[in-house]
């Protein structure tokens, strides 16, 4: 699929009509030193609250650059109200989910800390950083925000009152009426995708998820998936079905 | 979610009650040396054509091992048949579109060499490799074949009576008409997943692509995804609305 031709940055800075801006060391680098951008080349520029902006380049220098920003190019969309709560997994594969989700159109990430979680700790900057670079790259004017981890139980004492719940549940692998599009086809509002570590959830967890008022189990094929596959499954699935782009 | 917990090996040799099978050294060196199998110990074995069948290790050799066969734990499924057909995008993307899509149910992978494509081979051992791994893990009885590349107008001049395309075309991103579930809620049959590289297909594809008697085009939502994203999005999403978890 073709990517923004135009490179898009995200800068974290207020973005109006004349703003002048300061890109960061890493970002000056890019633009000036590997991409060679000069003085009055232009950019796309967002901060994730106003909109996207054009943007040219004032001074092209290869530390701090600096850029004069010129008209809106897109109004700021609103934040998906699509969360993914995940356990955590090995850092190889952590790596993308992030990145995946963001895609994805989720506007909040959240680990959480389950019986069987095999990782102690998550580095969520480096998590908020692939998001902002697959923002940068697939055109969202939102960024999805990455949360401290925080343990089931926690989670689900305080879960927002009219979030559903969308626990893929491995039990119930190949049970047609878990189908997921049986299950989400008729959702409305706010709702989070929840996965479970490699091993699954114990038998405490699973029973403390299916008694959570705002539990829908559902099945995602015969086969158990790889915690992250059926994130990006999940997600998927969500969104053409229930979410954004059953009508888009 | 839980991956089987007892280990589960691909076997190239022919399965039976009774049949004496002998791992080959990259697999003889992980179950001896690195998970340190002794003999009479069990394993699931599958070859991708006659089911999966409960083993024991009858010599615990570090370079050859043997194992002897005893009864089918399941019966062999039949053969998915979904295609992903996709452009090579760079290596460290392409690593994990044959473990994904093995994962994600499909039959057969079809790498296809367009326009704008920026690769010129692909490593289809390494992607076949990646399958049987990913087969192994998944509880799959079948393993993807991976084809040779071939050039999308040798593609489709080729392509089987019968067999839908469904063509995530980026022209369509964002078009209500062409959403996913309402294209192909109500397909039968076979179906390939057709994917273009970054940049997407060319003009001169992309009318030969929607002139195909075959093709369903498909929008995935109003942003553009990158493509390795679309693949694994559109092959849930098949699954989920058409195909093997829809009623599973």
């Amino acid at each position: 699929m073709a990517l923004e031709t135009r490179q898009r940055l995200y800068c974290d800075a207020a973005l109006h009509n004349g703003a002048e801006l300061t890109l960061n060391r890493d970002q000056s680098h890019y633009l000036i030193n590997v991409l060679r951008y000069q003085t009055g080349q232009e950019v796309l520029i967002f901060n994730g609250v106003d909109g996207e902006f054009r943007a040219s380049i004032s001074v092209a220098d290869r530390k701090k650059a600096q850029l004069s920003c010129h008209e809106q190019t897109r109004p700021q969309d609103p934040m998906p109200n699509l969360t993914l709560v995940f356990a955590p997994i090995k850092k190889a594969r952590i790596d993308f989910i992030a990145e995946k989700a963001t895609e994805l159109g989720v506007g909040r990430i959240q680990p959480v800390m389950t019986d069987f979680t095999q990782v102690s700790r998550v580095n969520t900057d480096r998590m908020a950083a692939n998001a902002i670079e697959a923002a940068e790259q697939t055109g969202r004017t939102t960024i999805p925000s990455v949360d401290q981890p925080i343990s089931l139980q926690n989670l689900l004492e305080d879960w927002p009152e009219g979030c559903h719940i969308i626990f893929c549940d491995e039990d119930y692998a190949g049970t047609a009426s878990f189908a997921f599009h049986k299950q989400v086809a008729s959702l409305k509002g706010p709702a989070a995708i929840l996965i479970g570590p490699e091993g699954g959830f114990s038998p405490r967890e699973r029973d403390m998820i299916r008694g959570h008022k705002a539990a829908v189990p559902v099945s995602l094929g015969q086969n158990i998936l790889r915690a992250d596959t059926a994130m990006l499954a999940a997600l998927s699935l969500w969104q053409g079905v229930a979410g954004d782009w059953k009508d888009a």
